[in-house]
C-alpha cells in the first residue's frame, strides 16, 4: 500500500500553522506498514487541490487529506474530491443530527452554512467525529481510496485512530504489532548508544527511537501473517531493551509520565501536594491530566511571590533573604511546607528562573531546583535547562514528574 | 513572484520530524509579499526529487529546497538539482576553508566526504552558513531560481534571514503590511457572519479568518508599492472590523489572551489570585506564561479535593454538601475565598467536571462554573464544554482568561 498525504489550508502555506498533522499521519501509517512517498500542502483553492489530487492518484493507492471540512465557503475538500471523481454530494441525516446536537450542547446557533458539513461525496463511508462538527469520509474510485479528515489536530487524531486505522488495516493482509517504550531521563543519542547492537541487527521487529520533548520513545514494530505471530516476534526484543534501559523506561504505549506517577501513588498508597514557583501550576496541571487524580493529589499551590512562599508554605524569610527564592534551601522548605500544610506524605516543589529576565548574581536563566519531601526526608536536585521560558518551564515540570516516579518506583520495590 | 517549498528528507515522510522549516519559510515569504502555492515533502531519493523539481518549475519562479546538504551519501539535493539543470558541480575553495575551520573548532576530524559540502551547481551564488558546515546556494536557470538550504532549522533560519531575504526582496517591488486581530468568545462562523459584507467586498486588503483553539484570528493584509501605502490601505478596514466586533477583539498580532489580561491588570493596578479545581493549575500556568506576571499575580491554589476547598479557601462544608463541588455556589465561595486569603482585588475560580468520569445527577461532563470576585461582587458563569478532558480543561482556562479581560476592560473604560 502506498499513501500520499495532502494537507489543505491556506494558513499552512502562510506559515501561520505548523503542519503537525502530516507528521502524525506519517507516523501512524509507518506503524501499520504503509509507505508514504510524498506529503503536499495546498491552499483553499479548488483548482490547485484538483491538480494535487490528479498527481497523487497517479502515484498512490491511498490519499489522505486533512483540512477543509469546515462550514465556511473556503472549506472545499469534500466538494473538490466529489467534483474530481464526478460524484454527487449526498446529505447524511445522522451527521446532521450530530452537528445540531454538538452546537446545541455548546450553546452555539445552528446556522445555514453548518449544513455543508452534513454533505459527503456519494458512496462515502462516514468517519465519525466525536470531538467536533466536521465528520470525515472515505471514498474509493478507480482503485484509489480518498480519506478526508478535519484539520484541527485534536479532531483529526482521534478520527484517524478510531476510524481510519481499521479501514487501512482491512486493506492489507500483513498484520503489525507495535509497542512503544517511553523513556525519560536519558537523551536520544545515549539511548541509541546503549541499544546500538540491537537496533543494527534487527530487521523484524524494527526498533525506531523518537526524540520527544524531554522524552525518548522507542517503537518496536513486528510484522507477520497474524498479529499473534507479530506479537511473539516483538516480545523477546522488548525484554532485551528492558534489560538494558531498566527504570529509564517509565511506561508503554499511551502511558504518560503523569499516568505512571499517579499509578505509583495509588499503588503505594501515598498522597501528594505540589508547590510551584516558575512552573506556575504546570506540574499540578500535569497531575490533574490523569482522570481521578483527586484520590492521591490533595492540592497544589502556585507561590510565585515571596510573600506567598512565606504565608502559604512557611518558607522562612531568613532563607529567602540569605539564599534567594531560587535556591536549594528554598526548594527544600517549599517541599516540606506544602506536605505539612496539606497533610500529605509527599511534597514536590519547583523554584527556578524561567527567564527572559530574573538573572541574579551567579544564577542564570534555566537554573531550577526541584525538591521532593518524602517520609521525613527531602531530596533536592539542581538543573540547568536551556531554551526559552516555555521550554524551561515544560522541562521543569517534566523533570519533577520523572524524579517523582523514580522515587516511588524505588519505594515500591523495597 | 511565486514560490514553492520542497523539503527533502525521509525522516519527514516517516513522521519522525515535524516540518517546521516550511512554516518558517512560508511566514518569511509572506512578509515580503511572495506567494506560496505549494509545499511538498519528498524523501532522500533522487528520482522523486527530480519529479518534484519538474512539477514545481512548471508552476513557480522560485523554488526553495531545504535538507539534503549534508556530507553523507543520502544527501543529494545539490547533486540532483545540478543533474536536473544539466550543470557541472564546481568546487568552492572558500566554502571548503570554512568547513575545515568549523570542524577544527569543534574538534571533529576532517573526512573525505566533507568535501562534498564544498561542491555547488555551476553558476551558483553561495549562501554562507555561520552555524554549520553546510553552505547553501542559489542558481537561476530558465527563469526559475533554485535556492538550496540546509535542513537543521537553526542553520536554515539564520541563512534564510541573512542570505535569502536580500536576494528575494531585490526581485520584487511590492510591499506588504498585515495585521492580525485576535478574537475570543465568538466562534469562527459567527465572526464570518458578522463580517460577511466586508470580507466579500475586500480585495486589497484581504481579510482571512483562522480558527484557533477557542479563538479566532483575523488577518488583514494589504499590498502596495510601499509599506506605508499598504499600511494606509489596511487601516480603515481594521477600524471597520473593530467597530463591528468591539471588545470581542482582545489583542493584535502576537498578543496572547494572557498578555491582554496581565496588561489590563497592570493598567488598572489590580492584583489577582486563582483557585482551580478541574483545570488543576492551567489558569495559573497561563498567567505565568507572561514574563513578569508576578507583579500582579499573587498566588494560585489547586484545590482538587473538597478538603482543600474547605481548608485553603474557606468554602463552607454546607455548600459542598447541599450544592456539590461543581456548582455556582461553590465557585462563588472559591473566588471570594482565594481573594480574601491572598489579599488580592480579584479572585478567579474554576470548578467543573472534566471527565471522563465524575457525572452526577443532572451534572454532565463539560459542565464548568467560572467565578470572578472583584470589588466585593462575584460574577459566575455556567459553561458546557465538549470534547475530552484536555479540551474541556483548556477551554475552561481560556474562557476564564476571556471573562477576566472583559471584566477588566469594562472597569478600565468606566
Amino acid at each position: 500500500m502506498t499513501a500520499e498525504i495532502i494537507s489543505v489550508g491556506t494558513e499552512l502555506l502562510m506559515g501561520d500553522v505548523i503542519n503537525t498533522n502530516s507528521a502524525f499521519i506519517a507516523c501512524e501509517l509507518k506503524g501499520i506498514g504503509v509507505n508514504v512517498y510524498r506529503i503536499s500542502v495546498v491552499g483553499d483553492n479548488s483548482a490547485r487541490l484538483t491538480d494535487a489530487l490528479k498527481t497523487a492518484a497517479s502515484r498512490a493507492d491511498t490519499i489522505i487529506l486533512t483540512g477543509g471540512l469546515g462550514p465556511t465557503q473556503d472549506d472545499l475538500t469534500k466538494e473538490t474530491v466529489a467534483e474530481y471523481l464526478n460524484l454527487e454530494m449526498i446529505f447524511d441525516k445522522s451527521s446532521w443530527d450530530n452537528i445540531v446536537e454538538t452546537l446545541n450542547k455548546r450553546g452555539r446557533p445552528v446556522t445555514e452554512n453548518n449544513k455543508k458539513q452534513a454533505f459527503f461525496p456519494k458512496g462515502s463511508a462516514i468517519l465519525k467525529n466525536n470531538c467536533g462538527t466536521a465528520a470525515g469520509c472515505a471514498v474509493t474510485a478507480n482503485g484509489v481510496t480518498y480519506i478526508m479528515l478535519p484539520g484541527p489536530p485534536y479532531e483529526m487524531e482521534a478520527m484517524f485512530k478510531n476510524e481510519v486505522i481499521p479501514i487501512l488495516t482491512q486493506k492489507s493482509d500483513i498484520r503489525f504489532y507495535s509497542k512503544t517504550l517511553r523513556i525519560c531521563g536519558v537523551g536520544e543519542s545515549a539511548v541509541e548508544d546503549m541499544l546500538n547492537d540491537i537496533i543494527a541487527s534487527q530487521t523484524n521487529p524494527t526498533i525506531a527511537p523518537y526524540a520527544k520533548t524531554y522524552e525518548v520513545h522507542l517503537r518496536v514494530t513486528a510484522s507477520a501473517a497474524s498479529e499473534k505471530t507479530a506479537r511473539a516476534l516483538a516480545a523477546p526484543v522488548v525484554d532485551k531493551i528492558y534489560a538494558i534501559l531498566g527504570d529509564n523506561i517509565y511506561g508503554e504505549d499511551d502511558t504518560t509520565i503523569e499516568d505512571a506517577a499517579i499509578t505509583l501513588l495509588r499503588e503505594t498508597g501515598y498522597t501528594i501536594a505540589t508547590a510551584e514557583s516558575c512552573t506556575g501550576g504546570l506540574l499540578a496541571a500535569r497531575l490533574v491530566n490523569v482522570p481521578g487524580a483527586s484520590g492521591v493529589f490533595m492540592e497544589g499551590v502556585v507561590t510565585y511571590s515571596n510573600e506567598a512562599k512565606i504565608k502559604r508554605l512557611g518558607v522562612s524569610p531568613a532563607t529567602l533573604e540569605q539564599y534567594g527564592a531560587v535556591s536549594e534551601q528554598t526548594a527544600k522548605e517549599m517541599a516540606v511546607g506544602i506536605a505539612k500544610g496539606s497533610d500529605t506524605n509527599i511534597g514536590v516543589a519547583i523554584t527556578g528562573i524561567a527567564g527572559p529576565g530574573g538573572e541574579t548574581n551567579g544564577k542564570n536563566v534555566g537554573l531550577v531546583y526541584i525538591a521532593i519531601f518524602l517520609n521525613g526526608q527531602v531530596t533536592v536536585n539542581e538543573y540547568h535547562f536551556t531554551g526559552d521560558r516555555t521550554k524551561i518551564r515544560d522541562g521543569s515540570a517534566q523533570t519533577a514528574l520523572d524524579m517523582l516516579r523514580r522515587v516511588l518506583w524505588r519505594l515500591k520495590r523495597e
